[in-house]
């Protein structure tokens, strides 16, 4: 448990990754306590320095000993960093707020939305999981209507961001898109085809059934996160040519009957999510506009008449704030929560 | 009736259009036996010259008596131009093949994909319909199954190319894309927010229930061509910063069971559809391999576990091909088979 204090000794692992990156932007933007804050990674950004409320602070290398002293950690790299790193974190005493796959479906860890699922904070043991991004979106919309109305199924298209990937993606956007603007022929890194002027439906590994991890994981983690085993669905995501934004067109059955005007009640009276729908004025999420803001965004808010109590949302948020860091980072201010 | 000959006196009503122009393309790829090509439109595209097998022919005004002599007329324009134009073309005696949105729901005319509905041509007065190039992918990919194991609900994820709307809502994306490339703020004149690097849930006029009558339609459209009233779905549109290429996320409820290999199979058996289905070899439709490709792509077949008979498909089309131009020009094909 982290104990309750005016300023907390904060760490970033894989500082330099744009999720760590952006972490670190918003614990300063949110004024998180911080009394120090350290930066570690694996890669050659070590002995690099990275800007933190105006000053310059180096990052460091993971090793033996490096989180001692530390309250807050956040595990930004892959999961095999995780893996590696986070029994020493835990048993220098830090907290770990766990922004990779490795620890979510953990029956240890909690796998937490603040707004959805705080409660399930006062069972951690050293380690919280800070959910994907597609599950942190789904669960946040589905709640209020599961609280009023019982979620049966939920039949999902995910479109995906190139900056869910990496940096480097985004970096491959940009160049493809240029390099095709000026007649060039293509590199392809990150993504097995072109990802400019095309749509891959393909994120993540594939697993035995076809269906890719990050398919089945957006499904098991919001089964988590809203406690109902019983809520059923499948999921296809693709990757699309945008640098942010996690936009997901949601078909969502009930057991009991919502409207419309229901609907949008609950979603905009729900924390963290506003509603964007009047189409008729041209009104409705898109990911250019979630781009840097905090909320989830909702719209094209439509009864599904093929079924007796089905709705459509199409909504939309940025991947790298609520979509990660900023969960990630909310976690954290619920944690010191006094 | 077409009087069968050897060659034939073909118009294309709306000819410098991006589907006129596509239209005029396979007409001569596909060596349709044209006698006499006669290009007619409405605009500042009058008076200019355009290539068919080599010869520079000249766009005509649509104008009284325009259609007399002409076997077969495409109306590749708006749906405002075939309603001024449609009984003027009919009374001369042409069979119009109409690409438009405005004759596919009228009951006295058939709404014809060949490789699915060929039959329906019989009962033509003179008008047949090209469906709407969602409706097209979409019945297409559902009729060996409705075949096999009738198809109950389908809840569908269309995203649409920029292509679909206009040749110069192509030539939009290029110019924001390459001004978003140089820092310069992007002008809007297609969509009402920027399509480059963005996502837009919003493909044609809204209607008073808030779907767009492009959602509506799809599967309006779809239910003429299979014949199958009963069938029923919800669908949601969305416009992507791709070029060309229709992709649709559907997942299908039967009311028989069918497992992923027997859906491959029915598919890959299907004439104008080519399954491309090996994950592991990161083997999948997408846009650009679709793009100027004849066939509808099928790939990432999954079951849906959610429900008894459940199946996920992905598939992807040229929008400008068999999604309109393609499509019309089998049409005038099957109409000239003795």
């Amino acid at each position: 448990m982290l104990k309750i204090k005016d300023r907390y000794v904060v760490a970033v692992a894989g500082a330099s990754g744009a999720i760590g990156n952006e972490i670190i932007n918003i614990l300063e933007e949110r004024e998180f306590p911080v009394e120090r804050l350290r930066l570690f990674d694996t890669d050659k950004s070590v002995g690099e320095d990275m800007d933190f409320e105006g000053s310059d602070m180096p990052v460091e290398p993971l090793e033996k000993g490096c989180f001692n002293g530390i309250d807050v950690v956040f595990f930004a790299a892959g999961p095999e960093i995780t893996k590696a790193w986070i029994a020493e974190a835990v048993s220098a005493g830090c907290v770990v707020i766990d922004c990779t796959s490795f620890s979510r479906m953990s029956s240890e860890v909690p796998l937490v939305v603040p707004e959805v699922n705080a409660s399930d904070l006062s069972w951690h043991k050293g380690v919280v999981a800070n959910p994907s991004g597609a599950a942190i979106q789904l669960s946040s919309v589905l709640k209020p209507l599961h609280d009023a109305a019982s979620v049966k199924r939920v039949v999902v298209t995910m479109l995906q961001a190139v900056s869910a990937t990496s940096k480097s993606a985004m970096d491959e956007l940009f160049t493809q898109t240029s390099d095709l603007l000026s007649f060039k022929d293509v590199q392809k890194r990150a993504y097995p085809h072109q990802i400019a002027f095309n749509l891959l439906p393909h994120v993540g590994q594939f697993a035995d059934n076809d269906y890719t991890k990050e398919e089945l994981r957006a499904l098991e983690e919001t089964k988590k996160i809203l406690k109902c085993r019983s809520l059923t669905g499948t999921v296809t995501a693709v990757r699309v040519p945008v640098f942010r934004g996690l936009s997901e067109c949601v078909n969502i059955e009930t057991e009991r009957k919502l409207t419309v005007a229901q609907v949008k009640e609950l979603l905009a009276s729900a924390a963290g999510i506003t509603v964007f729908d009047a189409p008729s004025k041209n009104i409705y999420p898109f990911p250019l506009e979630a781009s840097g803001r905090d909320d989830i965004f909702a719209g094209r808010i439509r009864e599904d008449e093929s079924i007796a109590c089905g709705i459509n949302i199409w909504t939309v948020t940025d991947n790298l704030r609520k979509g990660s860091a900023l969960n990630a980072v909310q976690i954290a201010e619920e944690l010191i929560k006094t």
